[in-house]
């Protein structure tokens, strides 16, 4: 993304302090490492000093403390939370990009008894099934499956080949990644006496609140009776599978590839970390971290960290852990003591096995 | 999905006995938690019991022996085999919204080489290459791909935005999910001497047969020469890897994320976990289950249950991890014996690692 | 894949000695196990002896050495690099029914503003955005998506389905499998101090070098600031996850279901397993080997190979499992032992725990 800003306008947008020269024009926004003389770059963090120290950038987003890792020609933008002042200039960049006022392309493909604000944006290929209900300012991208009985609530973006089945109720100010699936069939079977299967048809729904982001090429399934629920505010990473039935609380945050099993119930503020995996019919509380490739077999009724499979508190398996390292050290001195005591160990192991 | 069936009528279509007003209208079919007085639920394991307890459902089916758990106002309609008489519910009840009939939405494109049975139902944005055969009632969702040479057997849903590649084959009464890709090429490669890869061109294909179902955005890789393979009757979740040349046995069930590497086969009626992982070029014989993230290196030649990284039998690792927790529970104890018999271990642990 | 060519005329094509009838003629290519009497198979490796025996193939490509396994009466096209040779036929058959020639399906929908090649063949369904870029002989799939400001170099394929989203710069030979998604959204937030998140938007790109190759349904984020990079001649497969600011170095494998989080760094030709996650901010150096399922969770500076979770160094994990695999032996002998020597060990445990 270019443009075109003096730094005067950059510290007014982000409320910072310049230090430098304030007619300095940036043109882009790069990573300290790739920024060049055209480029604004930030500093929020003391681990990436060493990158600060050599970069190329006209000028920097820092705080007064990490200002000095930088060269002493480069002009800074201080501010005492530069996460939050990049945050506040990628939303001015983006806004002033953003194309409004409703339309709808040609090629696009919307069944009559589908109501859609005026300023609905529906791009090429889009296909809106029956009786849906699509909000003000919502974007639908290139090729967007809309399916029957779908409602999507204001602002709400949803991502080029997404694909919004059936039923589906999506809140407001929400995102939904590219090739994301919201809505497909449960995986629900009878097994019947000789081990084949029976479908389930699964007549409920995905329900999704306000401020929630689907990753892309997640899947979330409907429910067999009733909704499934991402409830608002909660952030999906790409990749995730949430089955029938499942309920994800508030705030909660997803990392890709994760997959949370059927009826699952996920309290408020769960922080889950990539590839873990959450069994089925069991719920965890509010204020849960749990680790990367972490395996859930059990509901987990305390707010703390668990990590591993199967997932335990985090204190307990690095104890446990560490346990283990010293028996591998002391294996030779448990050998040779019980050489010595033991007269025959060799044939009183075999004994035991047996 | 809302309805408006008489208890009486309900009775009739999955042969239970009413316990209650045989007039009483039921609009819509919601789990005991959420159901409301217009709603029939239902009670088929005890450990729901407490949900029926509150439920406001106004009638429920059940057993006999579960009825009991209902507030005594609620209908019944008692089944020996609650799952088996939702499932006929729920089969008549999609069966009575399904719409039938052929129809090809004039957004489709379709080579004309192609040839679709009169009863095939096509949505808008569908593509459909050259040379492909597609059989009665078939359904074809929302922009969905059909490559060139690709054959559909009857009564098969292909749901929005799924991507069926060329040469596939895949048989009747089977539900490929939206997003899934049947038939994308294989990841096969071969090493040169400098490390780089030259491509195997992959010319074979993938045979899905029978009452077979795929689930979201899963993945199944044509072979190299030959065809990829999905026996009648086996279940697959979303998101789940089937790589070239796999070959996967009836009535099997691979739960979601979980992937299977080239040339892998699979048995009949096996139970792969969520998240779990078989190796390429081994194979697992009939009735196996295999746990959740489990890592599968080794071929698997007896039925049973198996688990862990590397995967063993179930009995086995819970015995080991046993003995482990006994380890640690036991080394405060190892290491006050080593102190007292070893004069100086910590001198004689160095000498071991050196 | 039907041709019809002559022992002959393969011979030539692959540069390999016919021992037999050089006039038979065959018109497919397929496994020693399923080969008919018309088909020509391939026999690389000593393992595969036993389907070789019985082979009902006319001819077989193998080496010399290897020939012994076949029936008398195969023919065979012997070559030191059987795998090679197979690689040079299917190039030969791919390339021998490759239609060429710019051609543009009237169902595609392209932005007046965008540069396309005379020979870009683009299939139906297809839209492309805004000052998009597309090279000599590219490949469109059906339904593909490309967003504005794309490019895409010379002879890269675009299979089905895929979507490219802004900004994304595709070098040439590069295969996007169907489904891919390049380009996402990148997953990254400021966390507020009541755990709710605020999004950062990420204006960053992906940029993919030549002659990579990405899976179907793999999802590759683009950068915050910068660009997300996979380098030359990379192969990843299908459903991998990459997410935003990684950088992948030339030659890397990375097998089906594994996910590189944010900001990390992939040397040049790593091999990364099935199922594997690498976490964020990390880097591998060159010539790593990272097994499947593993869980790196550091950063590895050293060449060879890790595996487990959290990974490491292949040798220094089979030397621990193995020492815990005799400690669980000696679990017995420990217990009897510690009962001979300490009293009450029992309630010596007691106190210890408490």
């Amino acid at each position: 993304m270019k443009f075109r800003l003096q730094l005067s306008d950059i510290a007014t947008i982000i409320g910072a302090t310049i230090e430098g020269d304030p007619t300095i024009v940036v043109t882009g926004l790069a990573p300290l490492k790739s920024a060049t003389a055209d480029d604004l770059s930030f500093l929020a963090r003391g681990e990436f000093a060493s990158h600060a120290e050599r970069t190329s950038a006209a000028a920097v987003i820092t705080t007064p403390a990490l200002a000095r890792h930088l060269p002493p020609t480069t002009a800074r933008l201080l501010h005492a939370a530069p996460e939050r002042a990049l945050a506040d200039l990628l939303d001015h960049l983006v806004a002033s990009t953003k194309v409004t006022g409703g339309v709808i392309h040609h090629t696009a493909s919307i069944a009559p008894s589908s109501t859609l604000a005026k300023t609905v944006r529906i791009a090429a290929g889009v296909v809106i099934g029956e009786h849906c209900t699509i909000g003000e300012d919502v974007e639908i991208g290139m090729n967007v499956v809309i399916e029957d009985h779908v409602t999507i609530g204001d602002r709400t973006v949803i991502a080029s080949g997404a694909i919004v089945c059936r039923g589906s109720v999506i809140g407001a100010d929400c995102r939904i990644g590219p090739g994301a699936v919201i809505g497909s069939d449960g995986f629900g079977f009878i097994e019947s006496s000789d081990k084949s299967y029976r479908r389930l048809h699964h007549i409920g729904n995905v329900v999704i609140e306000d401020q929630v982001e689907i990753g892309a090429n997640a899947c979330i399934d409907r429910a067999l009776l009733g909704s499934t629920i991402v409830r608002r505010g909660t952030k999906i990473d790409n990749l995730v599978h949430i089955a029938h039935n499942v309920a994800i609380g508030e705030h909660t945050a997803i990392a890709a590839q994760a997959g949370i099993a059927g009826s699952t119930t996920v309290g408020k503020r769960n922080r889950i970390g990539g590839q873990a995996g959450l069994t089925g019919h069991i719920a965890t509380c509010d204020d849960v971290t749990i680790g990367a490739q972490a395996g859930v077999s059990k509901s987990i009724t305390e707010p703390g960290e668990y990590s591993g499979t199967p997932a335990q508190e985090l204190k307990r398996r690095l104890r446990s852990e560490a346990a283990l390292r010293r028996l591998v050290e002391l294996l030779p001195l448990l050998e040779s003591l019980l050489q010595k005591t033991a007269p025959k160990p060799t044939d009183q192991l075999r004994d035991e096995q047996d």
